[in-house]
Protein backbone atom coordinates (compact mmCIF):
# COMPACT_ATOMS: atom_id res chain seq x y z
CA UNK A 1 0.00 0.00 0.00
CA UNK A 2 2.73 2.30 0.76
CA UNK A 3 4.42 1.48 -2.83
CA UNK A 4 1.10 2.85 -4.01
CA UNK A 5 0.86 6.12 -2.10
CA UNK A 6 4.19 7.03 -3.10
CA UNK A 7 3.52 6.48 -6.96
CA UNK A 8 -0.14 8.30 -6.24
CA UNK A 9 1.96 11.25 -5.00
CA UNK A 10 4.64 11.08 -8.04
CA UNK A 11 1.83 11.48 -10.31
CA UNK A 12 0.60 14.26 -8.99
CA UNK A 13 4.02 16.42 -9.14
CA UNK A 14 4.98 15.26 -12.52
CA UNK A 15 1.65 15.58 -13.80
CA UNK A 16 1.80 13.73 -17.65
CA UNK A 17 4.72 11.55 -16.78
CA UNK A 18 3.73 10.75 -13.50
CA UNK A 19 6.07 7.30 -12.98
CA UNK A 20 10.06 7.10 -13.55
CA UNK A 21 9.09 5.34 -16.55
CA UNK A 22 6.80 8.44 -17.85
CA UNK A 23 9.42 11.24 -16.45
CA UNK A 24 11.60 9.38 -18.69
CA UNK A 25 9.00 9.22 -21.97
CA UNK A 26 7.70 12.94 -21.30
CA UNK A 27 11.58 14.50 -21.72
CA UNK A 28 12.33 12.18 -24.85
CA UNK A 29 8.45 13.20 -25.99
CA UNK A 30 9.43 16.72 -25.22
CA UNK A 31 12.99 16.73 -26.67
CA UNK A 32 11.72 15.21 -29.87
CA UNK A 33 8.93 17.74 -30.11
CA UNK A 34 10.91 20.88 -29.21
CA UNK A 35 13.61 19.50 -32.52
CA UNK A 36 10.18 19.14 -34.90
CA UNK A 37 9.01 22.43 -33.99
CA UNK A 38 12.38 24.19 -34.43
CA UNK A 39 12.81 22.52 -37.73
CA UNK A 40 9.21 23.63 -38.42
CA UNK A 41 9.78 27.37 -37.71
CA UNK A 42 13.43 27.25 -39.99
CA UNK A 43 11.61 25.14 -42.50
CA UNK A 44 8.43 28.15 -42.88
CA UNK A 45 10.99 30.95 -42.38
CA UNK A 46 13.19 29.62 -44.82
CA UNK A 47 10.22 29.64 -47.30
CA UNK A 48 8.90 33.38 -46.17
CA UNK A 49 12.72 34.53 -46.81
CA UNK A 50 13.07 33.02 -49.95
CA UNK A 51 9.46 34.16 -51.70
CA UNK A 52 9.92 37.51 -49.92
CA UNK A 53 13.53 38.29 -51.40
CA UNK A 54 11.68 36.54 -55.35
CA UNK A 55 11.77 39.42 -58.25
CA UNK A 56 13.15 39.16 -61.50
CA UNK A 57 13.08 42.59 -63.85
CA UNK A 58 13.03 41.48 -67.83
CA UNK A 59 12.78 42.83 -70.79
CA UNK A 60 10.25 41.40 -73.25
CA UNK A 61 8.90 42.40 -76.62
CA UNK A 62 5.33 44.22 -76.87
CA UNK A 63 2.66 45.29 -79.05
CA UNK A 64 0.67 47.82 -77.56
CA UNK A 65 -1.75 47.68 -80.79
CA UNK A 66 -2.07 45.12 -83.65
CA UNK A 67 -1.17 48.01 -86.04
CA UNK A 68 1.73 49.16 -83.95
CA UNK A 69 4.94 47.19 -84.26
CA UNK A 70 6.61 45.78 -81.12
CA UNK A 71 8.75 47.38 -78.70
CA UNK A 72 10.92 46.29 -75.60
CA UNK A 73 9.70 47.15 -72.63
CA UNK A 74 10.86 46.35 -68.76
CA UNK A 75 8.66 43.92 -67.61
CA UNK A 76 8.71 42.73 -63.67
CA UNK A 77 7.66 39.76 -61.50
CA UNK A 78 7.14 40.44 -57.86
CA UNK A 79 5.73 38.25 -55.22
CA UNK A 80 2.76 40.39 -54.04
CA UNK A 81 1.80 40.61 -57.87
CA UNK A 82 -0.02 37.10 -56.87
CA UNK A 83 -2.84 37.12 -54.10
CA UNK A 84 -1.77 33.32 -53.70
CA UNK A 85 2.24 33.94 -53.14
CA UNK A 86 0.46 36.91 -50.88
CA UNK A 87 -1.42 34.04 -48.53
CA UNK A 88 1.73 31.92 -48.44
CA UNK A 89 4.03 34.98 -47.35
CA UNK A 90 1.27 35.46 -44.40
CA UNK A 91 0.64 31.72 -44.09
CA UNK A 92 4.50 31.17 -43.32
CA UNK A 93 4.78 33.88 -41.08
CA UNK A 94 1.88 33.15 -38.79
CA UNK A 95 3.18 29.50 -38.80
CA UNK A 96 6.96 30.57 -38.25
CA UNK A 97 6.16 33.54 -35.45
CA UNK A 98 3.92 30.30 -33.53
CA UNK A 99 6.29 27.87 -33.90
CA UNK A 100 8.76 30.35 -32.25
CA UNK A 101 6.24 31.32 -29.41
CA UNK A 102 5.15 27.09 -28.89
CA UNK A 103 9.15 26.54 -29.00
CA UNK A 104 9.32 28.62 -25.96
CA UNK A 105 6.41 27.75 -23.90
CA UNK A 106 7.59 24.25 -24.45
CA UNK A 107 11.27 25.23 -23.39
CA UNK A 108 9.80 26.86 -19.97
CA UNK A 109 7.72 23.60 -18.94
CA UNK A 110 8.65 20.79 -20.82
CA UNK A 111 5.40 19.63 -20.43
CA UNK A 112 4.89 19.66 -16.59
CA UNK A 113 1.38 21.94 -17.34
CA UNK A 114 -0.81 19.69 -19.19
CA UNK A 115 -3.23 21.94 -19.82
CA UNK A 116 -0.87 23.20 -22.77
CA UNK A 117 -0.34 19.96 -24.34
CA UNK A 118 -3.71 19.93 -25.62
CA UNK A 119 -3.92 23.88 -26.55
CA UNK A 120 -0.77 23.49 -28.58
CA UNK A 121 -1.61 20.32 -30.63
CA UNK A 122 -5.00 21.99 -31.80
CA UNK A 123 -2.93 25.48 -33.03
CA UNK A 124 -0.21 22.69 -34.50
CA UNK A 125 -3.49 20.99 -36.15
CA UNK A 126 -4.43 24.98 -37.00
CA UNK A 127 -1.54 25.66 -38.59
CA UNK A 128 -1.70 22.29 -40.39
CA UNK A 129 -4.55 23.74 -42.08
CA UNK A 130 -3.41 27.02 -42.75
CA UNK A 131 -0.34 25.65 -44.28
CA UNK A 132 -1.54 23.11 -46.42
CA UNK A 133 -4.39 25.23 -48.00
CA UNK A 134 -1.18 27.84 -48.47
CA UNK A 135 0.79 25.27 -50.18
CA UNK A 136 -2.24 24.10 -52.74
CA UNK A 137 -2.84 27.47 -53.64
CA UNK A 138 0.96 28.44 -54.48
CA UNK A 139 1.30 25.27 -56.17
CA UNK A 140 -1.64 25.66 -58.44
CA UNK A 141 -0.69 29.49 -59.39
CA UNK A 142 2.84 28.13 -59.92
CA UNK A 143 1.65 25.25 -61.93
CA UNK A 144 -0.42 27.46 -64.13
CA UNK A 145 2.55 29.86 -64.62
CA UNK A 146 4.80 27.23 -65.36
CA UNK A 147 2.26 25.15 -67.73
CA UNK A 148 -0.53 27.81 -68.90
CA UNK A 149 -4.06 26.62 -69.92
CA UNK A 150 -5.03 26.96 -73.34
CA UNK A 151 -8.99 26.74 -71.78
CA UNK A 152 -8.99 29.78 -70.33
CA UNK A 153 -6.21 31.54 -72.48
CA UNK A 154 -4.16 31.93 -69.43
CA UNK A 155 -0.28 32.11 -70.80
CA UNK A 156 2.60 30.15 -69.15
CA UNK A 157 4.70 32.98 -67.99
CA UNK A 158 7.57 31.34 -66.15
CA UNK A 159 9.18 30.99 -70.15
CA UNK A 160 9.85 34.95 -69.34
CA UNK A 161 10.52 34.80 -65.18
CA UNK A 162 12.37 31.73 -64.97
CA UNK A 163 14.60 32.44 -61.98
CA UNK A 164 11.40 34.23 -60.18
CA UNK A 165 9.37 30.67 -60.79
CA UNK A 166 12.32 28.65 -59.46
CA UNK A 167 12.63 30.34 -56.57
CA UNK A 168 9.01 30.21 -56.23
CA UNK A 169 9.16 26.66 -56.33
CA UNK A 170 11.95 26.23 -53.82
CA UNK A 171 9.84 28.42 -51.28
CA UNK A 172 6.98 25.83 -52.07
CA UNK A 173 8.44 23.22 -51.45
CA UNK A 174 10.12 24.56 -48.09
CA UNK A 175 6.77 25.65 -46.71
CA UNK A 176 5.59 22.14 -47.89
CA UNK A 177 8.00 20.25 -45.71
CA UNK A 178 7.40 22.54 -42.92
CA UNK A 179 3.43 21.66 -43.11
CA UNK A 180 4.38 18.00 -43.25
CA UNK A 181 6.73 18.93 -39.59
CA UNK A 182 3.96 20.29 -37.98
CA UNK A 183 1.70 17.38 -39.39
CA UNK A 184 4.27 15.03 -37.53
CA UNK A 185 4.01 17.26 -34.41
CA UNK A 186 0.09 15.95 -34.21
CA UNK A 187 0.45 12.64 -35.35
CA UNK A 188 3.32 12.76 -32.43
CA UNK A 189 0.86 13.87 -30.04
CA UNK A 190 -2.07 12.00 -30.83
CA UNK A 191 0.43 8.57 -30.75
CA UNK A 192 1.79 9.54 -27.70
CA UNK A 193 -1.19 10.58 -25.70
CA UNK A 194 -2.45 7.21 -26.86
CA UNK A 195 0.33 5.25 -25.77
CA UNK A 196 0.99 6.72 -22.43
CA UNK A 197 -3.04 6.23 -21.85
CA UNK A 198 -2.59 2.34 -22.90
CA UNK A 199 0.63 2.07 -20.49
CA UNK A 200 -1.25 3.00 -17.28
CA UNK A 201 -4.72 0.92 -17.87
CA UNK B 1 -7.78 -4.81 -2.74
CA UNK B 2 -11.21 -6.36 -4.20
CA UNK B 3 -12.70 -3.50 -5.81
CA UNK B 4 -9.25 -2.47 -7.22
CA UNK B 5 -9.10 -5.52 -8.89
CA UNK B 6 -13.01 -5.20 -9.88
CA UNK B 7 -11.53 -2.15 -11.75
CA UNK B 8 -8.07 -3.22 -13.40
CA UNK B 9 -11.12 -6.38 -15.15
CA UNK B 10 -13.52 -3.50 -16.31
CA UNK B 11 -10.45 -1.67 -17.53
CA UNK B 12 -8.90 -4.82 -19.76
CA UNK B 13 -12.13 -5.17 -21.08
CA UNK B 14 -13.57 -2.20 -22.28
CA UNK B 15 -10.85 -0.55 -23.14
CA UNK B 16 -10.40 3.14 -23.08
CA UNK B 17 -13.64 3.52 -21.46
CA UNK B 18 -12.56 1.12 -18.65
CA UNK B 19 -14.73 2.54 -15.53
CA UNK B 20 -18.29 2.55 -15.37
CA UNK B 21 -17.90 6.17 -16.21
CA UNK B 22 -15.34 5.86 -18.84
CA UNK B 23 -18.28 3.67 -20.89
CA UNK B 24 -20.37 5.99 -20.44
CA UNK B 25 -17.84 9.08 -22.35
CA UNK B 26 -16.36 6.43 -24.38
CA UNK B 27 -19.98 5.99 -26.33
CA UNK B 28 -20.92 9.09 -25.94
CA UNK B 29 -17.61 10.45 -27.84
CA UNK B 30 -17.97 7.63 -30.42
CA UNK B 31 -21.21 8.78 -31.86
CA UNK B 32 -20.23 12.67 -31.70
CA UNK B 33 -17.63 11.14 -33.65
CA UNK B 34 -19.88 9.09 -36.00
CA UNK B 35 -22.10 12.31 -36.31
CA UNK B 36 -19.26 14.35 -37.35
CA UNK B 37 -17.76 12.03 -39.47
CA UNK B 38 -20.71 11.19 -41.54
CA UNK B 39 -21.72 15.16 -41.92
CA UNK B 40 -17.50 14.98 -43.71
CA UNK B 41 -18.56 12.34 -45.97
CA UNK B 42 -21.85 13.83 -46.83
CA UNK B 43 -20.21 17.19 -47.28
CA UNK B 44 -17.10 15.58 -49.70
CA UNK B 45 -19.89 13.57 -50.94
CA UNK B 46 -21.77 16.95 -52.08
CA UNK B 47 -18.75 19.17 -53.20
CA UNK B 48 -17.79 16.36 -55.62
CA UNK B 49 -20.87 15.84 -56.98
CA UNK B 50 -21.54 19.49 -57.49
CA UNK B 51 -17.94 20.13 -59.28
CA UNK B 52 -18.41 16.78 -61.55
CA UNK B 53 -21.84 18.52 -62.92
CA UNK B 54 -20.31 21.83 -63.31
CA UNK B 55 -20.22 22.54 -67.01
CA UNK B 56 -21.38 25.74 -69.24
CA UNK B 57 -21.13 26.36 -72.78
CA UNK B 58 -21.55 29.83 -74.35
CA UNK B 59 -21.28 31.54 -77.80
CA UNK B 60 -18.48 33.82 -77.19
CA UNK B 61 -17.52 36.59 -79.97
CA UNK B 62 -13.50 35.38 -81.17
CA UNK B 63 -10.95 37.08 -83.71
CA UNK B 64 -9.08 34.27 -84.95
CA UNK B 65 -6.18 37.08 -86.20
CA UNK B 66 -6.03 40.89 -86.18
CA UNK B 67 -6.64 41.37 -89.65
CA UNK B 68 -10.24 38.59 -89.27
CA UNK B 69 -13.68 39.83 -88.62
CA UNK B 70 -14.99 38.73 -85.22
CA UNK B 71 -16.92 35.34 -85.24
CA UNK B 72 -19.12 33.56 -82.73
CA UNK B 73 -17.74 30.56 -81.62
CA UNK B 74 -18.97 27.79 -78.81
CA UNK B 75 -16.79 27.81 -75.77
CA UNK B 76 -17.16 25.17 -73.61
CA UNK B 77 -16.12 25.27 -69.48
CA UNK B 78 -15.43 21.95 -67.53
CA UNK B 79 -14.30 21.24 -63.74
CA UNK B 80 -11.66 18.48 -66.01
CA UNK B 81 -10.12 21.42 -68.14
CA UNK B 82 -8.59 22.88 -64.51
CA UNK B 83 -5.76 20.81 -63.00
CA UNK B 84 -6.98 22.27 -59.62
CA UNK B 85 -9.98 21.02 -59.64
CA UNK B 86 -9.38 17.85 -60.89
CA UNK B 87 -6.92 17.49 -57.71
CA UNK B 88 -10.17 19.08 -55.64
CA UNK B 89 -12.45 16.33 -56.86
CA UNK B 90 -9.48 13.13 -56.69
CA UNK B 91 -9.44 14.29 -52.53
CA UNK B 92 -13.35 15.49 -52.04
CA UNK B 93 -13.60 11.40 -53.46
CA UNK B 94 -10.82 10.27 -51.14
CA UNK B 95 -12.02 12.13 -48.05
CA UNK B 96 -15.62 11.19 -49.00
CA UNK B 97 -14.77 7.30 -49.29
CA UNK B 98 -12.44 7.21 -46.25
CA UNK B 99 -15.41 9.08 -44.12
CA UNK B 100 -17.79 5.76 -45.28
CA UNK B 101 -14.87 3.26 -44.21
CA UNK B 102 -14.46 5.21 -41.00
CA UNK B 103 -17.76 5.15 -40.33
CA UNK B 104 -18.52 1.24 -40.77
CA UNK B 105 -15.43 0.87 -38.70
CA UNK B 106 -16.46 3.24 -35.90
CA UNK B 107 -19.83 1.63 -36.29
CA UNK B 108 -18.64 -2.14 -35.96
CA UNK B 109 -16.26 -1.38 -32.93
CA UNK B 110 -17.62 1.46 -31.32
CA UNK B 111 -13.85 2.21 -30.08
CA UNK B 112 -13.53 -1.09 -28.16
CA UNK B 113 -10.18 -1.44 -30.08
CA UNK B 114 -7.91 1.01 -28.48
CA UNK B 115 -5.36 0.80 -31.77
CA UNK B 116 -7.89 1.99 -34.16
CA UNK B 117 -8.60 4.88 -32.05
CA UNK B 118 -4.86 6.06 -33.28
CA UNK B 119 -4.66 4.93 -36.67
CA UNK B 120 -8.30 6.67 -37.02
CA UNK B 121 -7.54 10.05 -35.57
CA UNK B 122 -3.87 10.00 -37.95
CA UNK B 123 -6.21 8.78 -41.20
CA UNK B 124 -8.25 11.95 -40.35
CA UNK B 125 -5.00 14.08 -40.05
CA UNK B 126 -4.05 12.78 -43.59
CA UNK B 127 -7.75 14.09 -44.91
CA UNK B 128 -7.15 17.51 -43.17
CA UNK B 129 -3.74 18.12 -45.12
CA UNK B 130 -5.74 16.38 -48.33
CA UNK B 131 -8.50 18.86 -48.20
CA UNK B 132 -7.18 22.24 -47.23
CA UNK B 133 -4.44 21.87 -49.89
CA UNK B 134 -6.99 20.98 -52.13
CA UNK B 135 -9.39 24.15 -51.08
CA UNK B 136 -6.12 26.01 -51.47
CA UNK B 137 -5.52 25.47 -55.13
CA UNK B 138 -9.19 25.06 -56.45
CA UNK B 139 -9.97 28.57 -53.94
CA UNK B 140 -6.73 30.03 -55.92
CA UNK B 141 -7.70 29.22 -59.23
CA UNK B 142 -11.25 30.26 -58.90
CA UNK B 143 -10.48 33.95 -57.16
CA UNK B 144 -8.35 33.96 -60.86
CA UNK B 145 -10.92 33.07 -62.66
CA UNK B 146 -13.13 36.10 -60.95
CA UNK B 147 -10.58 38.70 -60.73
CA UNK B 148 -7.95 38.17 -63.37
CA UNK B 149 -4.26 39.24 -63.00
CA UNK B 150 -3.00 42.28 -65.01
CA UNK B 151 0.67 41.30 -64.25
CA UNK B 152 0.55 38.44 -65.82
CA UNK B 153 -2.25 39.25 -68.32
CA UNK B 154 -4.30 35.94 -66.96
CA UNK B 155 -8.28 37.62 -67.96
CA UNK B 156 -10.87 37.13 -65.53
CA UNK B 157 -13.33 34.01 -67.38
CA UNK B 158 -16.27 34.57 -64.97
CA UNK B 159 -17.96 37.51 -66.59
CA UNK B 160 -18.37 34.60 -69.21
CA UNK B 161 -19.27 31.26 -67.32
CA UNK B 162 -21.03 32.74 -64.70
CA UNK B 163 -23.07 29.88 -64.02
CA UNK B 164 -19.96 27.44 -63.83
CA UNK B 165 -17.92 30.02 -61.20
CA UNK B 166 -21.20 30.08 -58.76
CA UNK B 167 -21.32 26.09 -59.15
CA UNK B 168 -17.17 26.03 -58.71
CA UNK B 169 -17.47 28.28 -55.17
CA UNK B 170 -19.96 26.38 -53.89
CA UNK B 171 -18.37 23.03 -54.44
CA UNK B 172 -15.30 24.77 -52.54
CA UNK B 173 -17.43 26.04 -49.53
CA UNK B 174 -18.96 22.60 -49.48
CA UNK B 175 -15.19 20.74 -49.48
CA UNK B 176 -13.96 23.42 -46.88
CA UNK B 177 -16.88 22.99 -44.75
CA UNK B 178 -16.15 19.00 -44.76
CA UNK B 179 -12.40 19.53 -44.30
CA UNK B 180 -13.07 21.56 -41.17
CA UNK B 181 -15.13 18.52 -39.74
CA UNK B 182 -12.54 16.62 -40.34
CA UNK B 183 -10.13 19.24 -38.32
CA UNK B 184 -12.98 18.85 -35.97
CA UNK B 185 -12.31 15.15 -35.67
CA UNK B 186 -8.89 15.58 -34.33
CA UNK B 187 -9.34 18.41 -32.24
CA UNK B 188 -12.16 15.83 -30.43
CA UNK B 189 -9.94 13.03 -30.57
CA UNK B 190 -6.72 15.13 -29.20
CA UNK B 191 -9.22 16.93 -26.23
CA UNK B 192 -10.97 13.37 -25.78
CA UNK B 193 -7.15 11.47 -25.53
CA UNK B 194 -6.22 14.30 -22.93
CA UNK B 195 -9.31 13.92 -20.77
CA UNK B 196 -9.65 10.76 -20.00
CA UNK B 197 -6.03 10.75 -19.63
CA UNK B 198 -6.40 13.49 -16.63
CA UNK B 199 -9.52 11.82 -15.37
CA UNK B 200 -7.18 8.86 -14.89
CA UNK B 201 -4.78 10.89 -12.66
Amino acid sequence: MESQDNNKVSGSVDGIGGSKGGVGMSTKVSICDLILRVLALLLTLAAAIVLGVDKQTKVVPFQFTPTLPLVNVEAHAKWHYLSAFVYSMVANIIACSYGAISSLILLGTLYRKTGLVQIITVFDLVMVGLLFSANGAALAIGLMGYKGNSHVQWNKVCNVFDKFCDQAAISIVLSLVGSLVFMALVAVAVLTFHKRFASRN
